[in-house]
C-alpha cells in the first residue's frame, strides 16, 4: 500500500494484485509455489510516455531474508544512518535499488521532462524464495524493451545472471543397534562418500566451466553443501541422511543439463558402492531455483548504462556476471525483456548482519538510472 | 512402590531411596548425572540368611528406553501374551530378568527352604542412561559375594561386559554465502573426511582387538557414528558440524586408553588438513558411559550358573561377552562384587518395536537362578 501510494503521487497508473500459483507456470522449473499469496501483493505502476520511445521496466523485489538478529550492532529494522551508510535488513538487497528506481523517475518528473517511452516500476514479492513475484508480473503482461534490476552489484554492470538451483539428496542406510552395527548400513558413512564425490564434482566444474563475465570470480559455478542431517541416536546405526545444497550454473548451460551432471556424479558414485547401487540416493530439485539469463554485453541497454556510468562516475563500469540468480533471468526468458542487473548495494553484506547501502552510491546509481531512462525512452523538454 | 510391596510380601527388608548425585562419584567416568533423582527411587530388599553362606545380589534395572510406538503391532505398553511370548517395552530389557530374580526367590521360600547366605534384590534406575541407580546402590553399601544381572543375553552366560562410551565431535568451518563459497570453509566437507577416518579407525580396531569371549561377534569393539548435524541454509557455507556416536571397547582396554585412541585418530586426521590443524575438532565424552567388567570364566559363580544351566537345559551354556555395557561393570569395579550377566530375553528385540520375552526361557532362567541361589548361598531344608 505504501509503495502503491508513492507511485500514485508520481502519477503512475498503479496495479496491485496478489499473485496466483497459475502465474508461475510460465517457468517449468519453478518449484517454490506457496499455497496462495494472500497478503503478499505485487505492485506495478505504469507511466505512459508520449509515444515513439522505448519502454523500460524497473524491477525490484520487496521481500527480504530473515533479520537474523544475533550479530547486528543495531536492530536489523533500525534503518540507522551512520557514516554515510543506511543499515538494516534489505538496505542493499534491495530496498536501496527500489528507491533508486523510484527517485530516478521522480527526478525526471520534477524537472518537467516528458518521456517518449513508457516506464514501469515493479515491486515484486518472493525473489528470495524463487522469483514468484516477477513471474506473476510477466504473466500479467508487464514486459518492456529493456529492464534494470538494481540488485546489490556494488555498481558493477551485469548483463548476465547465473543460474541457481537447490538440491536435496536422500541417502538410505539400514538401521541396526550400534552393538551389532555390522548388521546395518551406516547412512552417515555412505553420505560422507557422496559428499566427497560432490567435492570432486565441484572442483571439476570450477576448473572446466569458463565464462568471459566470470573471469574475476574464483569459483562461480559451485556446488555448496549447506545442510546435513541424519540419525537419531548415538547407539543406533542411522538409516537416512539428508543433504541439502545450492548448485550454481553458467548462463551457457541449460538448467536440465547442469542438474543432470550433478545427478550423474551422485549416481555414478553410488553405482560403485555395493549397497548404494541397490539403494540409489534420491535427488530432489526443490525450493529455490532462479534460471540464468544473458543479455549481450554489446546490447544497447548495456551500452546506455555504461555511458551514463562514465558520465556520472568519470570511469568505465566493471562489466561482469552476477554471483547469484536474479529476476533478470525470468524477465529475459519468460518476459522477452532484455534485463540488466545494476544496483548500489554491496552484495557482500546481503543476507548478513549489518547489511547496509552506501548513500553516495545510492545517489550515483539513481543518477545513472535516471540518465539511462532519459536516453532509453527518449524525451522532449 | 509396587516392587517394594512385592519384596515386603516375600519378607525382604526393603529400602527405597532416591539416588543423590553424590552417589555416582565412585565412578570417575560417570557423565550423565541428572540434577536430581526425585521420583526415580531405587529399591533394594535384603533377605538375611541364617549365616555361614555366600551372599548373592540379584540386580535389575527398572528403566526402559522410550516406547517408540510406530512399528509396534500393539501398544508398547500392552503386555500382551501371544504364542508363548510377552510383548512390550521392557519385556526383555529387563522386566523379564527382574521377575526371574523375584520368582526364583519366591520359589525357594514357597518350598520352605532357608538360605545360609543373604539375598539382595535390587530394582535400579537409570541403566539406559549410564547406570546411576547401580552406582547409588553400591554407594549405599549394597555389595555381595556374587551378583547376577539378568539382562537379555538370550540365556547366554556372560562373565564379561564390554565398555561403552558416547562421544561428540564438533568440527568447525568458516561461514560464507554460497555465492562466494571460496571465502568460507565447509564444515560438512571437513566432517566427511573425519567420518572416513573414523571408519578406518574402526576397521583397524575390529581387526586388531581380540578377546576370547568375543570370538563369535564379527565386530564387537566398534565405533558407531549415530548422528550428524550441520548447517542451517542450503545457500550458506556451514560453519559447524556435530557428530555423535558410540564407541565400545574391550574389557582388556582401559577406558582412558580407548578414548585416547579415538582422539588420536581424529586429531591425527585433523593435523593433516590445512584448516583443521589450526581449528582442531573438539571431542567430548558425554552422556552414556558404562565401563567394562570381567569375571574370570572359571570363577565359582560362573561354574555354578553353568552347572545349573546344564541341570535345567541338559546342555552347556554359551559363555560369551555381552555386546553392550551393563551394570555388571560397576558392580565389579566399584562394588567389589563379581557379577555375571545371564538373562532370558532375546537382546535382538531390545530397544526395538515388538520387544518380547519368551515365557519358556523366562521359566528356565528362573529355575537356573533359583538353583544357583541355593548352591551359592547354601541352605538347610
Amino acid at each position: 500500500m505504501y509503495f502503491s501510494s508513492i507511485l500514485k503521487k508520481l502519477s503512475f497508473d498503479v496495479d496491485m494484485w496478489e499473485p496466483s500459483t497459475e502465474d508461475m507456470k510460465i517457468n517449468p522449473d519453478f518449484l517454490a509455489a506457496r499455497e496462495d499469496y494472500k497478503g503478499s501483493p505485487n505492485v506495478a505502476g505504469t507511466l505512459k510516455g508520449k509515444g515513439g520511445g522505448r519502454s523500460i521496466l524497473l524491477n525490484g523485489h520487496i521481500d527480504v531474508v530473515p533479520g537474523g538478529d544475533n550479530d547486528w550492532n543495531d536492530s536489523p529494522w533500525s534503518g540507522k544512518l551512520e557514516d554515510g551508510k543506511i543499515y538494516g535488513r534489505g538496505a542493499c538487497d534491495m530496498k536501496g535499488g527500489i528507491i533508486a528506481n523510484v527517485m530516478a523517475v521522480k527526478a525526471i518528473m520534477d524537472s518537467g521532462i516528458q518521456l517518449n517511452g513508457d516506464v514501469i516500476i515493479e515491486s515484486v514479492i518472493g525473489e528470495e524464495t524463487g522469483g514468484a513475484g516477477t513471474l506473476s508480473a510477466i504473466s500479467r503482461g508487464y514486459k518492456a524493451d529493456g529492464a534494470i534490476v538494481p540488485e546489490p552489484t556494488d555498481m558493477q554492470l551485469c548483463p548476465v545472471s547465473m543460474g541457481v538451483t537447490w538440491f536435496r539428496i536422500i541417502i538410505k542406510g539400514l538401521a541396526a543397534h550400534g552393538a551389532t552395527s555390522y548388521l546395518g548400513v551406516n547412512a552417515i558413512n555412505k553420505a560422507s562418500m557422496i559428499v566427497q564425490k560432490l567435492n570432486e564434482f565441484e572442483a571439476k566444474r570450477i576448473k572446466e566451466i569458463k565464462h568471459e563475465l566470470y573471469k574475476h570470480h574464483p569459483a562461480p559455478f559451485s556446488v555448496n553443501i549447506g545442510i546435513i542431517k541424519g540419525g537419531i541416536f548415538p547407539t543406533s546405526v542411522p538409516d537416512e541422511v539428508i543433504i541439502e545444497g545450492r548448485m550454481s550454473f553458467s548462463p551457457d548451460e541449460e538448467i536440465s543439463e547442469a542438474r543432470r551432471e550433478l545427478e550423474n556424479a551422485v549416481y555414478g558414485a553410488a553405482r560403485e558402492d555395493g549397497w548404494l547401487k541397490e539403494h540409489m540416493p534420491q535427488i530432489e530439485w526443490y525450493g529455490f531455483c532462479l534460471n540464468s539469463g544473458s543479455v549481450d554485453k554489446e546490447h544497447a541497454l548495456v551500452k546506455t548504462i555504461a555511458d551514463n556510468y562514465k558520465y556520472v562516475k568519470n570511469d568505465d563500469p566493471n562489466i561482469v556476471g552476477t554471483p547469484w540468480g536474479t529476476d533478470a533471468g525470468a524477465l529475459i526468458r519468460y518476459g522477452n525483456t532484455p534485463a540488466v542487473v545494476f544496483g548500489p548495494g554491496p552484495g557482500g553484506t546481503a543476507h548478513k548482519a549489518n547489511e547496509y547501502v552506501d548513500v553516495e552510491k545510492l545517489i550515483e546509481t539513481t543518477k545513472i538510472i535516471a540518465c539511462t531512462i532519459l536516453d532509453w525512452c527518449g524525451y522532449e523538454q
